[in-house]
């Protein structure tokens, strides 16, 4: 399993995904889950993933061989020659189409499936920020001040803190700390997720990336949130009164 | 989909259920999901079901015909002639494996799947309260202190609270508290689950169901406590300091 968030603010972007890879419990390992394409200046794209390891390290993999292509073809794959955030998500499903139509049947033969999903956000120039979830077949939907966030992976034990908190008016800080818990709550509860946690902020305009973080297990910041979290909530309920018939 | 939680403590039993069924989102229903089966001081069973309707329907079914039961195999279908939980956990399995053989070919040919899952407990006599879940194969696993409560149905959006706070010797009345905070993260987050929650509390050594209660979208404790959770819960976010990098 995995887990990732990545959530679109007026400010920018927060994104953030565990490293857990696991296939079966006793075949545990670790991974980066949060890629990233720059050109300083110019454009700035970050890529979530979750799902099945050999498509979505493909997926990366055709992009990061399309960021070099030069020529008629290149608004294809290139990332750095789309001119929209649209185009630029469209690259990427793209992308997955191609890793499909190679290894899609194989891993039919065998009962695999062929499942990835990803999370999409960046800038291009003056161009707003967006963000995009792409599903196995490509095709994407884009995060709106309704639902400023997307989530991958183990979704279900960290949606009722950003159900509940989520803003796109909130500083990158705060969104950066509802997403951490929003991660201690699903760490909790699902033994597929696992520390450590790759962290990236994105400030509007900046066109860079210069705000990332890998939090450990030992990790102070989120030590002290993940404690103070549970004595608010234990304070909390012991404060209301108990229910009687 | 359902939420039931059946929860084991030294003083009793807290059952919950919703009472939403749906067979596609154009198709909603309402029914009881928690069912009793009383002799008054001699024994007390419930029962709580998730699942296929019309198999969960014929379990209950065949257990209230079983309470009638007498001569040889009356032990064999009758809770009442249950000498312990154990049996009487065993007769709930049987019943569940009865209906499998009556409809489940029929559930097979059309693709259905013959799914249902059951949390039962009750006392008998001078017996102990026990709590038990039931798979839809018949077989069960008992409710220990180390994890006093069971979930069915739509379990994860509200397990956090429980794994925070559930401890065997809480009251009664803290219990049904912490219990309805957990409907009350599962209700926002998945439209399956739906008011009203039939709340049924027994109390350890009384072998009879007087305190039950059907909570309404209405009603003020209700009302009280998901208002004041959710403004707990957005000052504890509050107090936390930002996250920097």
């Amino acid at each position: 399993m995995t887990y990732c968030v990545g959530m679109l603010l007026d400010r920018g972007l927060v994104m953030a995904a565990d490293t857990r890879t696991n296939a079966g419990v006793d075949n545990v390992g670790r991974f980066k889950k949060v890629h990233q394409w720059v050109k300083d200046g110019k454009s700035a794209f970050v890529l979530l993933t979750a799902g099945n390891l050999a498509v979505t390290q493909a997926v990366v993999s055709l992009l990061t061989e399309g960021t070099t292509m030069k020529g008629r073809n290149a608004d294809q794959a290139n990332l750095f020659a789309a001119k929209t955030m649209f185009q630029a998500a469209r690259i990427v499903g793209r992308a997955i189409r191609e890793v499909r139509k190679i290894d899609g049947e194989s891993l039919g033969a065998t009962g695999d499936a062929f499942s990835a999903s990803f999370i999409f956000g960046g800038q291009i120039g003056k161009g707003r920020v967006r963000l995009f979830q792409i599903y196995t077949e490509g095709n994407f939907i884009e995060a709106t001040p309704d639902t400023p966030f997307f989530q991958i992976g183990e979704h279900k034990y960290g949606k009722p803190i950003l159900d509940r908190v989520a803003r796109n008016d909130m500083r990158l800080g705060e969104a950066a700390k509802m997403v951490l818990l929003s991660f201690d709550s699903t760490l909790r509860s699902n033994l597929s997720v696992g520390m450590p946690i790759d962290l990236l902020l994105y400030e509007c305009g900046s066109l860079t990336i210069s705000r990332t973080k890998r939090i450990e297990k030992d990790d102070a910041y989120f030590s002290m949130l993940s404690s103070a979290w549970s004595g608010a909530l234990r304070e909390a309920f012991a404060n209301i009164e108990p229910f009687d018939i």
